[in-house]
This record gives structure tokens, sequence and C-alpha cells, in this order.
């Protein structure tokens, strides 16, 4: 199940970078479990990572890597997370890297992995080894489309998206693939996101812009309140755009990249929400009226999981109490609840703390009818805001989540 | 469903207390949805309430009426919360109250009001009102099972439990009842719980004890880590057992008062996590080794809220590198990963961070097949430890929750 309509775009190849692929068998025969980035020389590569202190083998070896060298190859497999594997699985990434930068003729800390799939079982190394020639040979005809298969666990379909942007007669491109449709919390990051474009950009700059956007993007959605152990969203500029290189976020033209990047990066988080597992809404929750963004933060991520208000999403059922209990149970210090609002797709369902007089259960039902969802909570205690993006709870994601393993 | 079977016991009457009960009709006909306590004169009664700022507007009135008098009547409906209805949900308990004091000629801060059921829907007051002489005319043949019966929503059983206890010739009864079985993450109390003992106990100390148990019983179990509106635990004392007055817990009689009052509370409190929407286990979560317990109890309540976890142990599925990715993401400063160790029912799972040598899959399906399970974690930091009581989530969770209201 998911939420929407949703064709994969053709996506236009990134100037200095090839996508090559493979079916290594990993865990199931006959799929697309092995994705390869080339990376030109010179690019720039920032990359942000999952919080979890289990974060698996490849996260722990991809933030030393990108700390060290120049990034020229990503190497990503499904089908085996390779967390929670101990030192075995610290080798396994290694031995990995090893033999991509054997081929490739560069130096193994210019690789970086990735994995993503169960949790706790050995990779089958020799599996993947044995598959990266093909993945290599791959290289001269891989689109991003293979590249969006080939990253899929739980996902019912590829995610992908791209902006072909001009600022003041400056072309460039941007394109970029997202996965994850259960153990969706990204902190710091999501499993997997990788975004590229063509601009020069400074890396240290590239590197905090990165985690700017994955604040407004990655990092305010949310399935099921879990954080993974393989979160990692990488973005790259190849360079070859021909603008001057950007150093500072002071131009005009930064301020337009920026947007655009903000822009492809919610739509590919998005993407992830659309597919979650079991997702039948797609539902943002807006909180404004916080005394400060934290606040609003919190009020927002409790209602998106709270067990109670999604299964009322799932059944389209306008149960607006299990709203104002979340926003009840969250802990402000300077809750005022007569001064709380609640409104479902514009409908005034709470207004100073109980139901508003224009309230009728047919405006609710109505208002809960849509695939697409938009709570918006006025707390009425200062300016600041944030919001949030989820999905809703279904017996098919209990199906998905019982059965996963078998 | 529920987890295992359960016979209501049969209860005694606490010698100072009658119970009355009647069907009004409130949500559904021709069910028990009123029920009455009596409380003798010079009973010590204490209560612990729902931390929700949204609290229900009986919530409110009770915590005004216990500071102000000495309570004689507690009045509890079920079918409706009075939750979520402003200045006119206030009214409307304040009516019932003082039609009860009315009928009983005592001051109406005397009676305790208690409401459970739909969040946001205006509390049918006048049904509630012509039902009370009948509940009145109850008082002398009502039991615990009428009042356990009465207090039910989405409960599938009543829940009560007693101890006949005796310690060095001084006999004395513990009763209670409990119910809740959604929305069930109490903090600082419960929804509900009604404890009595005949026992002479000053009021003040009757209060402090309460809220310490609590901690060990109600505060410590979660089905859906949504936090009511409604949560209530009220402990009545009626002194009729002749004890020398308790006036402080020094003596070896006050310590075995608390063991027996514990133990009490904590059958209460697994009874509602047996009974939780859906459950097909009960799980004990147990965190040990760590720096301090506030920790322990974090990491425990974060694993007893994972939707991963709670699909996991519905499918009996010893994934377990879903809690270890829990543990992780939890963001304790000093957590060493290699020093964690998790054991199911006695089975070590993971041993230094990854998965133990001794573990095989088959013994991980045979410790995940029970109905109850016992999940333990060794940090390996320190020595302060916590347990939290949970069940899991099933496709059952998910139907109740989406068909609440129809």
């Amino acid at each position: 199940m998911a939420v929407g309509e949703s064709k994969f775009p053709e996506i236009p190849l990134i100037n200095g970078i090839r996508i090559g692929f493979t079916k290594a068998g990993i865990k199931k025969v006959n799929r697309k479990d092995v994705v390869l980035f080339e990376v030109c020389e010179g690019a720039s590569v920032a990359g942000v990572f999952t919080m979890n202190a289990f974060c698996a083998a490849p996260v722990t070896l991809c933030r030393e890597h990108l700390s060290r060298a120049s990034a020229r190859y990503l190497l990503i497999n499904t089908g085996n997370a390779n967390a929670g594997t101990g030192a075995k699985g610290m080798q396994n990434a290694q031995k990995c890297c090893d033999a991509v930068a054997n081929i490739a003729g560069v130096s193994a800390s210019q690789v970086l992995p990735f994995s993503t799939g169960v949790i706790g079982e050995p990779l089958p190394v020799d599996k993947l080894l044995s598959a990266l020639p093909d993945a290599f040979d791959s290289l001269d005809t891989g689109t991003w489309l293979d590249a969006g298969e080939g990253i899929m666990t739980t996902d019912t379909r590829p995610k992908g998206a791209f902006r072909v942007c001009e600022f003041e007669g400056q072309a460039f491109n941007l394109a970029g693939i997202s996965k994850g449709a259960g153990m969706i919390r990204p902190n710091m990051a999501t499993m997997l996101g990788f975004v590229a474009t063509d601009i020069a950009i400074d890396e240290t700059l590239l590197h905090a812009l990165l985690k700017q956007v994955t604040d407004k993007s990655f990092n305010r959605i949310t399935i099921d309140s879990d954080t993974s152990t393989n979160d990692s969203c990488i973005l790259i500029a190849t360079g070859k755009a021909g603008n001057k290189k950007l150093t500072d976020l002071d131009s005009e033209f930064a301020k337009y990249f920026v947007d655009q990047l903000t822009s492809i990066m919610q739509e590919l988080a998005h993407a992830i929400v659309k597919d979650g597992e079991g997702a039948t809404k797609f539902v943002s929750i807006e909180v404004a009226g916080a005394e400060a963004k934290e606040d609003a933060t919190k009020v927002a991520f409790e209602i998106a999981h709270s067990p109670l208000v999604k299964t009322a999403l799932f059944a389209s059922d306008p149960n607006w109490g299990r709203i104002l209990a979340v926003v009840g149970r969250v802990g402000l210090q300077t809750l005022d609840v007569s001064r709380v609002a609640i409104y479902i797709n514009d409908v005034e369902i709470v207004k100073e703390g109980s139901r508003s007089d224009s309230y009728t259960e047919e405006l609710g039902q109505l208002a809960m009818s849509p695939e697409n969802i938009n709570i918006r909570i006025d707390l009425g205690l200062g300016d600041a805001f944030d919001t949030v993006w989820t999905t809703d709870l279904s017996h098919d994601y209990v199906t998905i989540n019982a059965e996963y393993r078998t």
C-alpha cells in the first residue's frame, strides 16, 4: 500500500556521475541489490548519518572515509544492514571497500559503503564481492531508476526527484533518490538518500548546507518513531555546471540553490512517507504559536507517533480528542489549554481548548476523508512553529512488520 | 483478545465501604455504566491523577474536592470522558456532585467524580442524574464485580484483586479494581484504579504511599504510549481493621502493608496490560546496568513503545535487531555499545553489542513463543535498573482503534 500514484521521473544523469548496479542475490535472487556510484575527481561530497549509537559498520566506516579522503565511489547493498554485527561487521565493510578500490585503482578510503536490510545477520560478503565486476561493467548504462530500485527494502516503489535549474543564465541540475518505508524517524539523516548536483561548491560549505536542509526535510519525517541504525544521506556536487565555485551563502545564487535543494530533499522525504509501510494517508502536522521551535517540533512528533491518532487517521475518523490528549501530555510547562486551537484540513475543530461551536461531526468526517491530511495546531503562546510529515497506522503496517523476516 | 485466562476473584467487601451501580444508558443501553462508592465517615482517601494538561473536568474537580474535604462518595461513569469539554464540562461534573450530595445529605465537595470513555463529547448529564436513585438503592447489594464491570470501556473483562493480610496478629484486607485497555501510558496515575483497605492510616501518609506505590505499578505500564486525559487512582483506608493508626513508615507493620499494597497494585496494573487492546503477549522489560534509574526507565519505555518491537512480539519473531536499534537511538550519552547484553526469556541474544556466539535462530524462536515474554537488557554501565510492562501490537489493536467510535 502507498499514498497516491507515483511514477519514477525520467532523471537525466548528472555530469560527473556514473551509476552501476547488479544482482548479487544477497537476500533474494534475481533482484537488483547492489548499486555503485562513480564520482568524478574534484567533486565535493558531504554526508549526514544516523545518531543511533548502534549505527551499522558501514556507517562508521563511511564517516571515517569521508573525513579522510575525497570520495570517488559509493557502494550500496540492500538485503542486509550489516548492523549489530560487531568487529566482524567492520571487517566485512572494509573488505567491500578494499575490493572496489582494487578494481578502480583508488584508495580504500575513497570508497563509501552503505548497507540496508535486516539487522544482526552477517553480511554475505562473498556474494557481494563476486558481483562487483558486473556492477563496474554496468557503469556505462546505469540510470537513476536502476539505483532507485537497487536500494529498496520494504519500499513498494522507487523514489526519485530532479530539478533542472537556472539562475541569471547559470544552469545546473539536481537529482536524487531515497528509500525507506519502516524504521523511519531519521535523526540527522535518513536511510537512504543520495542527492547529486553539478554545481561547484566548497566541500565544507556543502556539508553545512546538507545538515541545514536535512533538518527541514528528512529529519522532519516519521513513519513509526524508530530511528534506524543505517540512516545515511549523501550530497554530491560534481562541479561540472561551470559556475564560479560557491564558498559562502551570501549571494543570490547561493540562496536560489538552497531553495532548490530544500525543495528536492523535501520531495524525496515526502516520497518516503507516502510509501510508508501500510500507508493510506499523507499527513502534515503543523504546530504554530509555540514559545520555542523545540516545543513545536516536540508536539508535532508526539502527535505523529501516537498510535491512537494514527489509527484514527487510518479509519478517516475525526476522533480529535486523541490529538488534544497528545498536546496535553507532551509536558509543555506554559501550556494554557484554553488557548489551543486545532484545525484538520482547514476545518476548525477545537477553539479555546474545547470543541468549536462551528464544528459538526459531518464537517469532521469530510475533513478526514482525503488521502492528504493537514493537521494544524495553534498553541497560542508565541511565534515559533514547525512542521512534521507522517502517515497512518494500518493493518498492513502490522502485517508487513510481523512478517518481515519470513 | 487478551493475554491468558482471567477469572474475577470473589472479593469480600471492605468494612466501611458500600458499592452501588446502575445502567444509565450513557453510551450503550442495558449495560452497567454508573458506579457509586460510599465511604464511611473518618476514612482516609488519597488520589493521584493524570499529568495530561488537557485533564478531564472530573479530574480537575476531583483534585479540588480531595484537597478541601473528606470524601464520602465516588461517582464513576463510563461511556463518556467529559474531557475537552471546556467550561460546560466543568458545570456538568459539578451538577453530578451536587446531585449525589443532595441525595446523601453531604456537601458537594465530599463527592469525587470520575468519567471514562470518548473524549470531546458533552456528558449526557440528565441520563446520569436520573439514574442516581437506582445507584443509591443498590448500595446494599453491590459487589466489587459490579464495580469492575461498571467502569469498563474497551476492556474485554473486569479486573479485580484482593489480599487478606495478617501481620503479628493484626488482620486487614486490601481490595481493588482497575480498568483500561487503550490510551494507556499512565503518568502519575492510571485510568482507573480504585483500591481500598480497612486499616487506619493518616491521610497525608496514605497520599505519600499511594504516589510511591503508583510509581512501581500503574506508572510502569504502557500499552500504546498515549497518556489519557482521565487517569485516576484512588486509595481508600476505612480504618475499620482495628490497628493503631499508622502515622509513619518506620514500623515493621507499615513495611508489611507497603509490600502488600505494592503487590495488589502491580496485579491490577498487570491486569490492564494483559487486557490491552488486541494484546496477545504480556511483556516485562527489565533494564539493568544503567548509570541512573531515569536512564533505565527511558530505555525500557522506548522499547515498550517501539511499533517495530511490538509487531515482532505479535509475530513471536526474535527480530532482536529492533530491540538493539532502540537501545542505540535513545540517546544515552555514555552508552558503550560493546557492553550491551540482551536476553529474551533467559536466552542470551546479544553479548558485548553483537549477536551472542551461543545464539541460534531456533533458540530465539523458542524464547519468543510463550504468552509471557521477559526482555532483559544489561547496559553494563552501572547499578541502576527499572522494569516496565507492556504488550504487543496486533491487527486487533488497529481494528479496535479504527472502529472505536462506530
